[in-house]
C-alpha cells in the first residue's frame, strides 16, 4: 500500500473498506458482489448548466454516501485544480459511512511509462482508494483520437492497471465507446477487456459513450463479452436513445454486477443513466439488496437535495422521486383511487420516500375536489352544490393561468371563501408602489410603499430591498406585523416566477408561486398577473393570510 | 358505413384513408402494417400542469399530422364538452394528410346494450373513423372498480366492439392494466384479448397502465400473448419505471405492430412513452419506415412547437430533440470532436432536425472557446494569450451566475471586447428608474425613465408598460431609436427569468435571458443581477447592442 503526504487520517482508514463500527451503526453495507457506482461529480457535472464548486461537490458526496451508494467518483485529479482540491478536502472533511471515493483518469501516455506519467501520479496523489481508468476500446478512436497503434493502446491499459494495483489501489477500467467498438472490431474490443482483466482490473466497464444503444443489443453484447473474457463487467449508459435505465438493467440481466449512474440522470448531452430508477428497479423489481437499510426511503429527499445543490429545479416528472410521480389527476383514476390506491400505482410511494397526491384540475372534476378537500380537512361529500361552485371557480381561474395543483394554501383559501361566503381577510389594501433606481456608477435603490387598513388602523409602510419584489415583500410584512405580531414567525422559503405566454416578450402574463414556512409547517400560494410584481403581490397576500390563519389568529 | 349529421365533408372522405392525391403530394404514407398512434390529446393531457383549449388541441393535431403519425387520438367525446367540441371542429377545420382521427371511450355499461349506451352513442356521434375502447383486463379491477362479473366484462367487450364494427368504424381495444392482470390471472387477461380480437377489433393494445414494467418482462408477455391469441397487438407504456421507450421497443421486438405514444412523453404521473425517441429508434435503429418522407427531419421543430402550445418549456435534455441533445461541453470530447464529430454522436443530428452545438464553459477550456469562436466567425487559433483571457473572463462570470452556453450574443460581445480591447458601445447610460403603482380598485401604472448619452446627444425617455420590465424595455428602445432608427426592425421574441439561489426567497440572484430577432436573424443574451430588473436591464442592453452591430450600424 502506498503512503502519501499523511494528513489527519491514516491511509488504512482512508483507503480501506468501511470499519466494522460504521457497519454496526448503519445496519450494514451491501456486499461487494454488486457495485452501485455514482459518477454525478465527474460525468454528471458535464451536463449543460451545471457548474460545481468544491463545496457543492463535498455536499453531494455526503448526500450520496447517506443514500448508500458503494462508490462516489469525485472527479479527475490533476485535470483541473477544482478536482484536485476536492480530493484533498474530501480526505480531511468527509468520513464516509458506505461509499469509497473514486478518482477518474486516463491510462498512461503512448510511449511513456505509467510510473513516470504525471497524470497517473496525480491519481495516486489524490489518495483515493479506487481508481477508474478510461481506456479506448474502439479501434478507430485509438487511431484518430489517441493517434497511436492498437498494440500500444493495449500496453497502455496493461501497464497503468498493473502499476496502480502495485501501488495498492482498486482499479476499474471504463472501456469508452465499447459498443460501437464491438460492432466495428469485436476482437479488438474484447482484447481491451481481457488485457484490463488480466492486468488486475477488478471490474471492466462497458461504456455506451454516445448513448445510441438499445436494451436488446446491450444484453446480447454483455452476454457475449462475459462468456468470452470471464472478466467482471460493469455498465455505463448514456441516455441519447432514451433507454439508459433500461440499458443498464439489460446489462445486469446479462450478468453485469457494477452499474455506473448519476443522480437525476445528469450528464452530457441528454444525460447518463439515472441512479434513482436504476437502484429502485434493482431493489424493488429484482429484489436485489444493493443499498444499506433505509437508503431507498431517503431516495426522494436525496434526489431533491442534489438538485438544489446543482441549482436545477428538480424534475417534477422524474420516475419514483418526482413530485408528480404519484400524483393523480384523471377523473377516471380519481374515482378508482377512492376504492384502492394500489390500482393505479406500481409501488407504494413511501418505499422511496415519496407520497401520493390528488391534483385539483378541471379535468378531474368533483371527485378530485372532494378528495382534495378531505386531504385538507374539509368534508364536502354532503354538499353537491358547494362542490360544483368550487369546481367552477377552479375552472375559471385555470383559464386565467392559475394552477392549484401545487398551491394548496391558495386552494384552501378559495375553498374557505366558498364555504364561508366571503374571503378570509386580515387586512385591506389601499395601494402599493415600488420604485427602482439605477445609476451608471452601479449605485441603486429599490423601495416599496404599502398602504393598508386593519382593525381600524391605517398603516403606511415603506421598505427597501435588493429588488422590487423583495422591497414589496418587506413593506407588506412590516405593515401586517404592526397589527399581527405573530407574523414574525413566518418566513419565505421559496419564490418562483414563470412567464406564461410562450412566445411573448417582457409583456407576458406572469405566474408566481411562493412557499412560506413557520410554526413547523410549510405552504405554497400562487398569484397570476399581467406583470411579475402584480403576481408576486397576490401570492404574498395569500401566503401571509394563510399563515396568520394557520397560527390561529382571528381575521377581521 | 354509418351516415351522420352531414357537414361540409362527405363521410367517405372523413372516415376513409388518405386520398391518393394526398399521398402524391406528401410522398406517401407508410403502409397500415405498422401503426404510430399518438395520444397526446387524450392521455398526454393528463399531465400535471397541462390544460388544453379546443384551439390548442386543433393546433397539436395539425402538428402531429404534419409529423406523420398514423393516428391522432383526440379525446373522449361525451365525457367533457371540450372533447365533444374538438371532434366537431376537427371535422370542419382539419384536412388530415396522414393521420386518422381517433375517439376514445369505454365499453358499454354492465347489464346494458351497446346500441342504447349513451357513451357509445357519443363515440359514433364524434364521426371519428377509428375508435379506441378501453377494457379492463385485470380480474381484480373488473370486480373492484367496474363492480361486475368477469363474464359480463367479456360480454361488454364483445358487444361494444361488434356494434361499432357494424357501424363501420375501425376499432382498437386498450386492455387496461394488462401486465398486472396477466400476472394475477393470465387466462382471464388473454380471454379479454381473444374476445376483442374475435369480435372484430383490429388491434388489441396491451397497456402497462401503472408503468411498473421492465423491458424483459414486456417482451416475454407480448410474445406469449401473440402466440396464444393470434391477435394483432399494440403497446401502451407509462414511464413510472423510466423504461417506457424501452418497453415500447421491447413489445415491437416481440411482434407488436402498433405503438401508442405522446409527444414529449407527456402524460399522467411520470408520463407516457415519448413519441419522438420511439419513432426515431424505429426509423434510425430498426430501419423501419414508419413515417412519411420528411417527417423525421421535422421532429425537433414539432416537439418544440407542441411544448409551446401546451405552455411547457421544452425539455432541454430530451433525447434527439432537446437543445442539449447534441451539445458538447467536456474538454476531452471537444478535442476529439475537432477530429470527427461522429466519434461522440450516435446519429447525425440533422436527421431529426436538430444541430450540434459547442458549449462555452470553464470545464471545456481553450478548445471549446476556439471552436465556439470559429462557429461565430472569429479565428482565435493563433492567439493563445487572447484565448486564455477569454477563458478567464468566462470562468469569472460563470462564478457570478452567468452561463454562455445558450447566450451566444453575449458571448460574442465578450469576445469582441477582448479582441478590440474595449466594449462595443452605442450609447452610455446615465441612469434608469421604474415606478409601479397599484390601487385596491385594480387600477395600476408601470412607468420607466431612462437617461442616456450617444453621439453627443442626451436623451431622456419615459414609457409605460404592463409591467416594470416591459416599461423599461420600451423606454430603452425609445431612447436608442431616437439615435439609431434601424433599431425599429428588432423585436423581442422571448424573455425568461430564473432565480438562482435555490433556497432563497424574493431576494435571490436573478438571471434573465432575452431572445431578440430582426433582419432574419435571432440572438440570445444574458444578464445577471441582484434583482430581476437589474438582470433584465443588462440582457436588454446586450441584446440591442448586438442587434445594432448585426444591422451594420457603426458604434460610438
Amino acid at each position: 500500500m502506498a503512503h502519501h503526504d499523511g494528513g489527519p487520517m491514516a491511509d488504512d482508514e482512508w483507503l480501506g473498506a468501511p470499519s466494522p463500527a460504521a457497519a454496526l451503526v448503519t445496519g450494514g453495507t451491501p456486499a461487494d458482489d454488486f457495485h452501485v457506482f455514482d459518477t454525478t461529480l465527474r460525468d454528471g457535472a458535464q451536463r449543460e448548466g451545471i457548474s460545481l464548486s468544491v463545496d457543492d461537490k463535498l455536499t453531494i458526496a455526503r448526500l450520496l454516501d447517506g443514500f448508500g451508494v458503494g462508490f462516489v467518483e469525485g472527479g479527475w485529479p490533476g485535470a483541473n485544480p477544482r478536482d484536485t482540491e476536492f480530493f484533498a478536502r474530501a480526505r480531511e472533511e468527509i468520513r464516509f459511512q458506505h461509499a469509497q471515493l473514486v478518482a477518474f483518469g486516463a491510462t498512461r501516455r503512448a510511449g511513456g511509462s505509467a510510473a513516470e506519467d504525471l497524470q497517473v501520479k496525480a491519481l495516486l496523489d489524490s489518495c483515493a482508494p479506487v481508481i477508474t481508468l478510461v481506456a479506448k476500446a474502439h479501434d478507430r478512436h485509438v487511431e484518430l483520437a489517441l493517434r497511436t497503434t492498437l498494440d500500444e493502446n493495449l500496453a497502455m491499459v496493461a501497464d497503468t492497471v498493473a502499476y496502480l494495483r502495485e501501488e495498492g489501489r482498486r482499479v476499474f477500467v471504463d472501456c469508452e465507446h465499447f459498443f460501437d467498438g464491438y460492432r466495428a472490431n469485436p476482437e479488438y474490443a474484447k482484447a481491451v477487456v481481457r488485457t484490463a482483466h488480466e492486468a488486475g482490473a477488478e471490474v471492466v466497464v462497458l461504456c455506451d459513450t454516445n448513448g445510441g444503444m438499445l436494451p436488446a443489443r446491450v444484453q446480447e453484447v454483455v452476454s457475449a463479452v462475459l462468456a468470452d473474457t470471464g472478466a467482471r463487467l460493469g455498465m455505463h449508459a448514456q441516455d441519447d436513445s432514451g433507454c439508459a435505465v433500461a440499458n443498464t438493467l439489460a446489462a445486469v440481466e446479462a450478468g453485469a454486477t457494477h452499474v455506473q449512474c448519476t443522480a437525476n440522470g445528469y450528464g452530457e448531452r441528454v444525460g447518463n443513466a439515472n441512479l434513482f430508477p436504476v437502484v429502485a428497479a434493482l431493489e424493488l423489481k429484482y429484489g436485489k439488496n444493493v443499498l444499506p437499510p433505509g437508503g431507498l426511503a431517503r431516495m426522494t429527499q436525496v434526489s431533491h437535495a442534489i438538485a438544489e445543490v446543482v441549482n436545477l429545479t428538480p424534475s417534477t416528472h422524474q420516475p419514483y422521486v418526482g413530485v408528480s410521480a404519484f400524483a393523480h389527476k384523471a377523473g377516471l383514476h380519481a374515482s378508482a383511487i377512492k376504492v384502492d390506491p394500489d390500482l393505479y400505482q406500481h409501488i407504494d410511494p413511501e418505499r422511496v420516500g415519496n407520497t401520493m397526491r390528488m391534483l385539483v384540475s378541471d379535468m378531474a372534476g368533483r371527485a378530485s375536489v372532494e378528495l382534495k378537500g378531505k386531504e385538507l380537512g374539509f368534508d364536502l361529500g354532503g354538499d353537491r352544490e358547494l362542490v360544483g361552485r368550487v369546481v367552477e371557480r377552479v375552472k375559471e381561474r385555470e383559464l386565467k393561468g392559475y394552477t392549484y395543483e401545487s398551491a394548496d394554501a391558495s386552494f384552501e383559501l378559495l375553498l374557505r371563501e366558498e364555504i364561508d361566503g366571503r374571503p378570509l381577510e386580515y387586512f385591506r389594501i389601499e395601494s402599493w408602489r415600488t420604485i427602482a433606481e439605477n445609476r451608471a456608477d452601479g449605485s441603486h435603490a429599490n423601495e416599496a410603499t404599502v398602504r393598508l387598513v386593519a382593525k381600524g388602523e391605517r398603516i403606511l409602510s415603506t421598505a427597501e430591498g435588493n429588488g422590487a419584489v423583495n422591497a414589496l415583500d418587506r413593506a407588506l410584512r412590516a405593515a401586517v406585523e404592526q397589527i399581527y405580531p405573530p407574523l414574525a414567525e413566518i418566513e419565505m422559503a421559496n419564490y418562483r416566477v414563470r412567464l406564461l405566454s410562450g412566445s411573448g416578450g417582457s409583456g407576458s402574463t406572469a405566474r408566481v408561486t411562493t412557499a412560506l414556512r413557520g410554526d413547523g409547517h410549510a405552504w405554497t400560494t400562487i398569484g397570476v398577473g399581467s406583470n411579475i410584481l402584480a403576481a408576486s403581490w397576490e401570492a404574498l397576500v395569500d401566503g401571509y393570510t394563510y399563515g396568520l390563519s394557520h397560527l390561529g389568529v382571528d381575521p377581521l
